[in-house]
C-alpha cells in the first residue's frame, strides 16, 4: 500500500494537464503497450525533452534505446547535433529507425545494434548520456563512459528507484547495483533524482 | 494519508543520497528552520542549481527571493551573469544581502526591495524567470512577465502543488488559481511538474 512513489492522483494530475499532438508519440506508445515494451513514458519523454532543448547538445548517446521512444523525445528538442542509439537487439533498432524516419530525423541519429557500453566508448564530448540499459550493469555503464562526457556534459538515467524496490526491497540483486550506483553519481556528480515514474537521475560534473 | 505527493520513504532516502557541505546552505536552512521561513528546500535547491548548471543563464529573475536562500543555490551554479533578487520585505532583502555577500557573490546579485512583478518588468533577456511569490499572483506574473523571457529563457515556478492543495483540495482559492496557472503553463509553453517538494514547474518556449 505504501510502496509506490508518487501519489497516484498527483501523477494523474500532472499527466493530465499536458494533451499529446504528435501522432507518432502516440504510436509508440500504443506499440508499447500492446508488446508490454518498457519505455520512459510520456511524463519521462517530457523531462528528456525538456532537459535536451535546455542544453542544446550536439551529441546525445543513450545506452538502451529500444524502439526509439527516447531518442524521438530527444531528437524533437534539437536545433543541431544528433543521437545515438544502441540496442543490442536487431528488431528493436530496426523498429527504431523506421519510427524515426517517420519522424523525419533519418539524417540526425545513428543506429547500432551491439553492447551500447561498448558502442558508446567510440564516441568522444558526449554532452548527453543517456543510460536505459539493464540496470545490474548501471554502474559498470557510468564507470566505462563517464571519461567520454565533454566538458559540460550530463548523465541522465532512467528507473533509479527501479519501480521503488530500490527503497522498499534493497537487499534485491538489482536494488543493490543501483543503490551503488545511485551514491556513486552523488559522490562524484552533482546529481539529483527526480520522483518522475519510477526516477530519473539528472547529473552535471561537479565544478 | 494520502495527501502527500511522494512517498516520505522515498524522499528520505533521495534526501540522504547528498551530504552537503557548504557550511552557508546550512547556515540559511538553519535560519528557515528557527524562523519558521518558507524555503524551496535542500532538494528544490539542488534542482535550481542542475537547471542553472545547464543553461548557463545570463540573467536570472527572481519574483520572491525571501532571504536569498534559491538566489544562493543560482549564483554557485553560475559562470557568468547575475541574479535579480526581489521581495517585498526590506528585513528579506537586507539579509539576502548579508548571506550573499558571505558566499562571495556581491557583484553578481541586484537587491531589489518592491513588488518583484513590477521590477521583473524592467529587465529583459530573462534567461531563467524563477516566481516564488504569493500563490494567488503567479497567474498574474508569468502574464505580465513572459515577454520579458529571452528567445530560449525558461520559467521555474515553486509550489505549484501547494503542499498537494491544487489536487487534494481544489476549491481552496490558491488551488484555483494555481489550476489555472498549472493549465496556462502546459497550454503557452512546454512544461513539466517535477514532484520534488510540493511541485516545482519547468518550462521552456514551445518551438
Amino acid at each position: 500500500m505504501f510502496d509506490y512513489i508518487i501519489n497516484p492522483k498527483v501523477e494523474s494530475y500532472i499527466k493530465n494537464l499536458s494533451v499529446e499532438e504528435d501522432p507518432l508519440i502516440k504510436e509508440m506508445e500504443e506499440y508499447a503497450r500492446k508488446n508490454d515494451f518498457p519505455i520512459i513514458g510520456r511524463e519521462g519523454g517530457r523531462v528528456l525533452h525538456l532537459i535536451a532543448k535546455i542544453k542544446n547538445p550536439e551529441l546525445i548517446v543513450e545506452v538502451g534505446s529500444g524502439f526509439g521512444y527516447s531518442a524521438y523525445w530527444f531528437l524533437k528538442a534539437l536545433k543541431k547535433g544528433k543521437v545515438v542509439l544502441t540496442d543490442y537487439q536487431e528488431k528493436n533498432i530496426k523498429l527504431a529507425r523506421q519510427f524515426l524516419d517517420k519522424g523525419g530525423f533519418r539524417d540526425r541519429a545513428e543506429f547500432r545494434v551491439g553492447d551500447g557500453i561498448k558502442i558508446g566508448k567510440e564516441y568522444k564530448n558526449i554532452d548527453i548520456l543517456f543510460l536505459d540499459l539493464e540496470k545490474a550493469r548501471y554502474l559498470e555503464a557510468i564507470k566505462e563512459l563517464e571519461n567520454n562526457l565533454s566538458d559540460d556534459g550530463i548523465v541522465i538515467a532512467d528507473n533509479v528507484l527501479f519501480q521503488g524496490k530500490v527503497i522498499f526491497e534493497p537487499e534485491n540483486r538489482k536494488s543493490k547495483i543501483l543503490r551503488e550506483f545511485n551514491s556513486y553519481m552523488f559522490e562524484k556528480f552533482f546529481s539529483v533524482i527526480l520522483p518522475v515514474r519510477d526516477g530519473i537521475l539528472i547529473a552535471c560534473k561537479k565544478s
